[in-house]
């Protein structure tokens, strides 16, 4: 599912886009004032640089987590549209705010180039998917989206149709001794997403431990629906 | 839509599949207390069965209906992704919870056994769809998910795109004496799905006799934006 | 995607299709009142017509909009599925209440022989969607659904990806002096779609050139997604 990027624009608002969902960089200068009372945000700043996508919202939630560590910049808007274009799962809105253009646009940049790398525990067939994310050293995307305790190893253990995701939860759990910092579901804290989605946190070895043992079930669950679970890009965990 | 059950596994916690709505089964023996006290559960127990779908929420829910009336096991979650793949309708995660491993396990047998009977009312066109659902005698799974009266006949009347179950929920009313349970739309009581639902209750002659009223309004409604509306298993009422 | 009309039905409550978004028109003559205590109206009528579609919200509501202006009717409903058929917005559920079952199924036909000439400013690509409405004077659908002061222009500017719309709402503040009614996104005034919108309202010529200012934007920055997107039916801004 690599999206081409066939078009070029020169408008100072793009940055550019990534291979894979969808995924389009933008930064505003200097936003207009109306604009930006109406954004819900959570602070507001007079630059925004802005990653939006159709598939796919833990991927680049956790690319923008890097890029906030690397500028001075900062999360002040994450959404989460119900969206995969037919599929299970979210898309994304994110935002993030500075005082100068350059670093927001650094940061979208930043983001941009890591999208293809989250995306590789992402494994997809006609059925559903699962989603496995990881960090040594959560920061504040992570922190705003998902709660994680900044500076601490933070995963995240999803699979569709949620079921798949309750009992990788389960497994994750009884593989290390992880914080749970909460499980998402279609009615709880997913935009009626059909995902299963543990958030969990704790010391690194034992939160990579937990995801991977996760992704080991997950991949047997989901390719009894049919075909086996196939990633785009290699696998980082 | 039949989903192939290609592949097998030995995991303990797999039951298995049904072959429609990318439908999967599955139990947890001894749930991590970690996990359950997360999972909203309506009360909590050792073991959990998992019936969760990415296309139908009412063939899902009815189908546990009767798996809850010939086990001892107890319905303790439904949610209704927005999901059906593109579709109009919902996916489903079903949790049912019991204190022995082959109690839950016996119910998920019976309900993904069930399922494909319980698409029997289930009519699809490249437009929308249909459901239609009727049961003698509701138990807990209709009782949870829908508000049912437990013992009572209960009937389902959905339409998609939601103004056909408008309509249809007017043709069942006209056409028998029977109690409005409620009705649901995009914006109440569904997951934003493009559903009018109407959920009725009654004596078990009449519920019947106003879903198929029903259903005959709602074929020739759908036909009009396109080809005929197929169901792709026997009608069951 | 024009939709074909195959079939036809004799049934007294079909009104008609429209040749996009699986649109149809019906009519109630005499509603069920226990139906219509359950159905959220903000007004109860003996006589209801409905507009529901599976694609589009704006175009349908833009064209009910047109349809009150013209009949002695009432906008009793505006609600918004997550749709559009696994693209990126909503479909419709419009209902509209009389007194008299004629002065709905006329204010239904003008609306659905109204609604392709409300897609021309849709532009769609395999990437996502733009959309631009755009009226003189705002009457109670656009009052309803988005908040327009009756009487005044209002103007309706969105993208999808998300990002796209708030972009596009930048460019049309910064391109003409307008007020701003709100701005909706994924976790705001949406049913989780993946859209950025904003509704403005003021002056009939700063409104259209705001509109008009930000889809020469969106063009551009959907366009490096893929495609060039394109509207099925003439662009009427």
């Amino acid at each position: 599912p690599a999206t081409k990027n066939v078009g070029k624009t020169d408008l100072t608002e793009f940055v550019g886009t990534a291979p894979v969902g969808d995924t389009i960089g933008m930064v505003i200068a200097n936003v207009d004032s109306e604009l930006s009372k109406n954004l819900h945000l959570q602070s507001e700043f007079r630059s925004l640089g802005i990653l939006s996508a159709r598939t796919g919202a833990g991927p680049q939630i956790m690319a923008v987590d890097e890029a906030v560590k690397a500028t001075n910049t900062e999360v002040v808007s994450v959404q989460m549209p119900r969206d995969t274009k037919g599929g299970a799962g979210h898309g994304s809105l994110i935002i993030v705010g500075g005082n100068d253009v350059s670093d927001v646009r650094r940061a979208i940049e930043v983001a941009l180039a890591d999208v293809p790398n989250k995306f590789g525990d992402v494994y997809n067939s006609a059925a559903g998917h699962l989603e496995l994310q990881y960090t040594a050293r959560a920061s504040e995307a992570c922190h705003f989206a998902f709660g994680a305790p900044v500076g601490k190893a933070y995963g995240l253990i999803a699979g569709a149709p949620a079921g798949i995701g309750v009992v990788m939860g389960d497994t994750a759990l009884k593989a290390a001794n992880v914080d749970v910092l909460s499980f998402a579901s279609p009615a709880y804290g997913t935009s009626y997403s059909n995902e299963g989605v543990l958030h969990i946190s704790g010391d690194s070895g034992a939160v990579r431990q937990a995801v991977i043992a996760a992704r080991e079930v997950g991949l047997k669950l989901l390719g009894t629906l049919g075909e086996e679970p196939k990633n785009d890009f290699p696998s980082y965990i």
